[in-house]
């Protein structure tokens, strides 16, 4: 007996949650990304993280009316803007909106090799303008690597990545930050997924010729959420994440009939012929008639205007 | 023959144990974490290692009086606060009673630049001062990479860790630590394990695209325990461990009736239908009424009122 | 419901592609690669990538009118010329015709080892001089990693991989890079794919003592494209990729007949004997006359004039 | 035909052994350890390595006379004696007894950080002052990593480890050294089995979430020994391992019946029912009785008072 | 359609290819190896590297009366002479011919350590000077890393190769440079491959204690050739590759015929028996007689005075 | 047609090799170790290479008169006498008869951390004199890594290993030197084997628990040699290796007949019961007498007094 538990299921009151808009997603992770908290969307090269930041993005400009700021450090604002069309958004309409801020940031080699690393507190100093001058609600940085990869060990990685994420809790803002795997780890390092405290692995991986997307809740302090791989796609419309508890039970029965095309069967089945949107097995051994019976009622489909498609191996 | 062999099975007399009243742990460690010794948890990102670590705070404050003291490196006192709140943890109101302190140490990159690592000496002033305030006797660090990473080689790491566990065992308190995994490796540097009394796995493997969550207890100087992998639970009212072991054959027989729904097979069925609990195969070629079957026990039970689920593939 | 989403599916306008001329190649990527943007083609040695190259160039200037530039770090002009002629290309008249451009850079020793790097700043100019020099509106440079293994670390490479193509992308040539493969990654330092916005690999992976060409487009910022693995050929007509999508299912139903041989058989089938065209299954157990029965048909085949083929086993 | 081989099978006359006194061990190595030389042990943590070591001494002192002296660099005198006391030894008698000595050696940092390494010269004095003190025969150093962690390379351990072995031999002390497992190696440093007499692998496997503690004689120069992988259990009185060849087919026969509680089967098994001790099966298709059968059974054998399991899936 | 491409299937015009005269390898490589070019031949030890190369030297100068040059690094003119006697090779009287020259190149520890490296220039000038001496057209160096073992770092591995084949180039002579494998790498740097135009490898798998060699054409720049793994063979003749092609369908049809040893059954058989050359399947179960008719089908062979094998399992 | 091959299968005449006494190896390499060359011996600990080296200098004293010297650097002259008594071999007598030498050479650590390296022309002057002392044929390294462990990088490993060989092979003597396997090479830096001209492999790999010890002559310059993986065995008589062409087909078919102990089951068996030496399948259904047979048939071996196992499941 353990006394101090409760007993009654209550919802869940301490974290607050940002909605991304993306279909599914917000349903695995019970709301969506930990509001006012950076998260890290990690993946292998064309898992789709900066279009997944994108939408987070946009999504927040038109659907929660929550300004926007993206810090690319590898695409031009041109680029990206050109990258985001075959999704159907127009960032430009939403920069002239006050709704969306691009900031690309180029880092020279003169300046890693100077000093060793890029300077956390003049991107800060850049952040923070672009944050204010619209009062964005949102932030993505892409990629963590470019700020990253000149220094100089793993302490001062994680002691950097401590500052940064410090930083952009004490801004408010909902922050997304893309990573890049390592070989066999979740991120290039192995330590950024144990300093951040909500972590997405985007994945593609190719079996037996066959490349699918799925996406995985590796981590996310202070909440539920679906911890298993989930099947996700990109298409004209952005981002969906397919949970499989969203697959509802909810085909009605079948109630109209439509003819076998052959009337004596028709009349063996009650005198209607098959339910429309049922599935029909045709089972016999070879020259029984199956291709036959299958043809009739592709005949009698066209026969009555409709299309048929018809599959003979 | 082995004459000095004592051939009675008497009770375990050496080691003293702390429960740390997480259902199903206590069985498994036959007794809970080493009183008095430091325990390392490991796990990688999302295992959960942090929830484990601070459910063995609050249960030894609500349920066996022992005030506790929280050291995190990584998140703040309230980010702390609002994660545990989907457990059902009032940390507030622990704090408030004297039974649990939460320090958050945060270290500057400045400092590990200078000194090279992170001065042990000042961790142990301040932990000192932290669990003497309430006479704490449980004491959490959070995580050791924090402290440890910016150590230059594994001599000085094996050194400074029999160092910490010393001063935790000096002190008297019952240590938990969490440390991250390495790459194909319990711990990041691969020596933690051998140096620490207590080693626990928290594992969330990806196996087919399901994850599944696995505890095992992978070393416990001074007592027997269980040494398999067991599933556990992280659900709203905390952890909860599985041990095959506590699947008792305790159900009872069935003794009571249901109506199969027809009228015929009830009266073949001794007059009565199946006994309620019990599962029920109908086996027959297509076409033979298995479906008919089962939509009649459904149909009957709908009309008693009951509820009833029907599976159809 | 997504008030924003678009719900018609209309063409994708952002990105501008370049045909390839490679049959099965711009199906796969809806339309060639990015134009006036670098791609990244990868591989091990063996896997083509030089041919790729080579053939988007010959295959822009025979077929599209655009001219090209090759930089060879490896292969002299007259090797070059030599090796593409086993394709069917004729590089010199296509010199001759300002259509190509090759260009051999040697690097040696002595200037690796006195500035610890080839200079990008030199290869610019001479780079810019080959372009202007006929228009070129496509360039390749095979290798990667003749310009870059004497970079220090890997934030220096990527500094100078993003020089690179952002001066390529202000040249507005559409630019195919290619790149060695790395053990276990994709590129020698598994990170030229993030800094890329096209990658496609090239694979030869020898299973079961036999080897099979792949393609796979691994990454392609601002479009849709085909993901899976795409067998692919190399013969003496150049590439060609075999997109699965382009099997088409066109074939004309068999109206002829062909006879069986025998003519009592030719009689139970309608007394015309085979649809020319057609599999003939023929079974029984052993000794039924299987056999028989093939080596009629055979024989009438050659009778008829016809040539034949008969597989015994 | 080889002329110098001696035909006749003469018993091993080299190499002294000196029994550990733990069951299944002596018998696979045909005899214990190798007397008055050092002997490696090696595994992961929770492998058992520490408890092993402490075995081979109690015994020794116990059952042998041989008193023995205990090296441990990681845990205290109190602590050992904890935590082995769950095995039944009581230390403190035994060192009351002058049969056993503990000596805790704590490395400090400063040690390793000002000569590079702790001095092996001081490790022989001390060690030899214990050795002396009771006329040590056995002794344990636990573990090597504390004392080699801190050298700078292979070929300085290599001598290092060969001088620490001489000591020990020219000392004529039968000697256990525990050491860790490397990565996908027997060893940390993997060549601490090429220089040792004798190698013992302690491994304890998980495999379908199930754990197994398995043990090899990876080595034993001057001796044949069982080579395979014997599984061992620890429990309330110490090791015990399992040779496969210590099976004796020594099961005699049954003699005496047992009713199968049905007259009528009794009558057709000779009228006496089951030989008692033997597994019977009752083999038919779904409804003939095999449930009743052994029902009948279980409910005779609770008849006659006895107890008895019934398993039903 | 694709107007430029050429219709009509021409020989392969653009590279000059040396037969090698080792059976099956010319065929595979579709005319041998590229003449004036240098071609990799790597494999671990024992894989026949040298043997190889020696033969493409020996055939060389006796088949295609090409002069060669053996540089060796690792074994003296005299082991060479001796190691390849087992092929067939008399060395000795090839080089009282002048068909071939042998320089044992002896590098000493002296010159890597007070240059960093051996001198490239000052083998130019010797190889220079051994070609010269007979006109060779052929030249294998044994072993590539005996060479650039010594040099720094990667950047400077790949320039010096590209030196070394660009002066073979020069000098116009097919040459064949033996390299050693790295682990999971083709290479040891796993760059050499890249850089050369031909790249062979020879493998020697174990697989179920049963090893097989193994050869395949990893690359071939100018040419189609065959890719997959091709079994060959080392005897007393030399090397032999069995590509999978030159298994013609050319056995001939049986018309001789050879009597069952069994009257009755030949008679069966039109009175003639089996066609000599056939396999006869002869089916049965337990105890029908198949062991006896094989039993008269050999005895009946050495009754004719032949030789004949039962294998009875 | 190949003119220039030998359509002779005349003997190999290029190299001697020397007997090494071992029952199977010597028919494995066709002769034995190549004579006045080194070859050497690698495998994990408790391979059995010491013991392999130690029986070809046995052996070849005893056998073949050629007096032999034995250089350990890790074992005594006392302790390598006592681990090969187990194999029956005297030492003490050879080294009395002049046909051994050992010599135990101890490398301190100063000379280590002095010189970089042990000297090996000290080493020459040692072995030398030890060679010339008793005119030794046959020569034995114990181990390669005690020399060369300390050597900087590979190249300078490369030529030392090339010094070595040359030195012994100009002394004219049989070498036979053991080393250590790497991790998941064959030797410790993968490139022993290149510059050996034989390589021997002794592997001792656990599978499924149980151990089986195999050896593979990887590499075996100027010959023909078995290249499977053979098992061998060590035992009281020394190494014995299987190869598989050994196991001649040569059984006498069997002529005497042993009674089936039924007299009626004989008397069908022509009346003469089995035959001595077969394999009796004794098949049918649950409860057809099949146990009872073979127990008549054991009970009538014990009734004519010989000793029969019985087996049962």
């Amino acid at each position: 007996m353990r006394p101090n538990r409760r007993n009654h299921s209550r919802p869940l009151n301490g974290l607050q949650k940002e909605r991304t808009g993306i279909p599914g997603f917000d349903e695995i992770t019970l709301g969506g990304l930990p509001a006012g908290r950076p998260t890290l969307v990690c993946g292998s090269a064309g898992a789709g993280k900066t279009l997944f930041a994108m939408e987070f993005l946009v999504r927040g400009a038109t659907l929660y009316n929550q300004p926007g700021v993206f810090i690319s450090f590898e695409e031009s604002n041109e680029e990206l803007t050109t990258n985001v069309a075959s999704l159907g958004f127009d960032l430009n309409q939403l920069i002239v909106d006050k709704k969306l801020v691009l900031d690309y940031v180029f880092i020279e080699r003169s300046e890693i090799e100077e000093t060793g690393e890029y300077d956390l507190e003049g991107l800060f100093l850049r952040l923070g303008h672009a944050i204010d001058s619209i009062g964005a609600k949102r932030i993505v940085l892409d990629t963590l690597e470019a700020l990253f990869s000149a220094l100089p060990n793993e302490a001062i990685i994680r002691a950097e990545l401590r500052r940064l994420f410090r930083w952009l809790k004490e801004k408010g803002v909902t922050a997304l930050i893309t990573c890049e795997r390592g070989e066999g780890k979740l991120t290039r390092y192995g330590l950024e997924e144990y300093v951040a405290d909500c972590v997405i692995l985007l994945d593609n991986r190719v079996e037996n010729q066959i490349s699918t997307r799925r996406m995985r809740i590796v981590k996310y302090r202070g909440t539920s959420h679906g911890t298993n791989e989930y099947p996700f796609l990109i298409d004209e419309k952005g981002f969906s994440v397919v949970p499989i508890t969203s697959l509802g039970l909810s085909h009605p029965a079948p109630t109209e009939y439509i003819s076998s095309g052959i009337a004596r069967l028709d009349t063996m089945l009650d005198g209607k012929g098959f339910y429309r949107g049922s599935s029909i097995l045709v089972s016999g051994t070879a020259g029984t008639g199956k291709s036959t019976i299958g043809a009739h009622f592709v005949e009698s489909a066209c026969a009555r205007g409709e299309r048929a498609l018809f599959f003979a191996f």
